[in-house]
């Protein structure tokens, strides 16, 4: 697992670098921001053709909520720029979509891993949800319906499954705006409980990139917009540059190698290897 | 469900009110601060005899630090005012143990509930913790390791996962240190990742109990203290009074009533009932 670690953290950090310079989105005309990169990049991850399963879509544990806006917004994939995000179980599998860098060979991997956000397989126990994701836009839809296992107080979804929604969320839009890798920070206010089994909708925007680092608002509230859940804001630093990897240690090890991300401002430095990934 | 969900809420907001006047808690002498209804809080929370099952107790999935500094803080249990908390598979079975408001009697639920931060049954396969309190100082440590279902980028721990646990450690804190019980905000910091199947050590602290909020905070490190895997602060409501709910609706029902939080310079108004609890 320890190499493993580093190396998934290298594959990550793929071959684009952003342009040094900030990059803020006009509030009112966001659409041609990083259009292209973005198209790239939303192309590697949605994998047209792939026997994993999909565990954002209908199933009988969604309610009717659930399901009329989802049919919705997949009618907005047609006409209207949306994307439908599909969702594995394990961020290894959306990995294996995406082109490597330094000619690494995506490593083989039997253990059985999940990400934590589809950890239960049961339908309706856990975590319902799905991502569209509207590329010109630079915003995301989440659809999340909390099961019986994510409870806090009796009957309500416990603050902490709303959290990490968020931050999967918020992880995944800016990946596809941006090549967003690590959260750096969430800052989340909770207004209302959500009630285990409903819907709750998640409105993610990009709201700026700047100095390598991505900026994004949430508001998660009922359909009708007339209760909200929670309000939060999230920032990702940016891609890891692929030449700011120094050379390989004399031993050859992948550990205790260096990524700098560089901005305008300020260089900073990670450890990845050993298991880890820390900042200097 | 419904209103299972009202009358947990109820349930929670049991039969203690604190004081109106802000209580800031001394930096140096903490120990004083709400010393016995603490106590009290504690031991109905802390249950001697039960047939629930306490999933807050070694098994063969920690590693060697989560079981040495298990040990450590349970030696403290004897000698040093810390105490061990125990943790069920819902928070429907911790209420079992407080003393109710109004007469009301604990609903039997056979539905299958769990706490987010219990989901996942088989061992070392999601949250692996323990959390320690030490009632006079107004702080806990809880001893978390992730699983492989609970990952984020490979090999290591989701933010959100972190995210949930620090906000059920402050959730549990804020409760017994001043009967808290709604999350009011989370802001956190990521600095680092938590490897998969590692000891990330959360150490929370009440900072000060003010305007009827209880604020807290928390840095999770290693063990060794050099990598500091995230900071965060929590703000948390203090307990709804009892004698503040309005009187029943004409027709009896127990949906839609009013619950007033009075502090020295507000009230605050919740709506609770109908699958739901909403501030106004």
């Amino acid at each position: 697992m320890i190499r493993r670690g580093f190396q998934a953290v290298i594959r990550l950090g793929h071959h684009r670098v952003l342009p040094g310079a900030p990059h803020v989105l006009p509030r009112l005309n966001r659409t041609s921001a990083f259009g292209s990169s973005t198209d790239s990049l939303v192309s590697r991850f949605c994998l047209e053709k792939t026997d994993l399963k999909d565990y954002a879509l209908p199933n009988a544990s969604w309610c009717p909520d659930m399901l009329n806006l989802y049919q919705e917004f997949l009618e907005k994939t047609k006409t209207d720029g949306w994307i439908k995000l599909p969702s594995f179980k394990s961020n290894r599998d959306h990995i294996q979509g995406l082109k490597l860098p330094f000619g690494l060979a995506a490593t083989s991997d039997k253990s059985d891993w999940r990400i934590f956000t589809r950890c239960l397989q049961v339908e309706g126990q856990g975590y319902e949800y799905v991502i569209f994701f509207h590329p010109s836009k630079k915003k995301s839809i989440c659809l999340f319906q909390p099961g019986p296992y994510l409870e806090g107080a009796p009957g309500f979804a416990h603050g902490g499954s709303l959290a990490a929604m968020m931050d999967e969320t918020f992880s995944k839009t800016a990946y596809l705006a941006g090549e967003g890798l690590f959260t750096l920070s969430l800052n989340i206010r909770f207004k209302n409980l959500i009630p285990v089994g409903s819907l709750a909708v998640l409105n993610v925007d990009v709201e700026k990139i700047e100095d390598q680092k991505l900026y994004m608002s949430c508001i998660a509230q009922s359909r009708d917009q007339q209760r909200v859940y929670a309000k939060s804001s999230g920032k990702e630093v940016l891609s890891l540059s692929p030449d700011s990897v120094l050379p390989p240690s004399p031993s050859g090890q992948m550990e205790g190698r260096i990524l700098r991300i560089r901005s305008q401002t300020e260089v900073q430095l990670f450890r990845v290897g050993m298991g880890t990934c820390c900042r200097l």
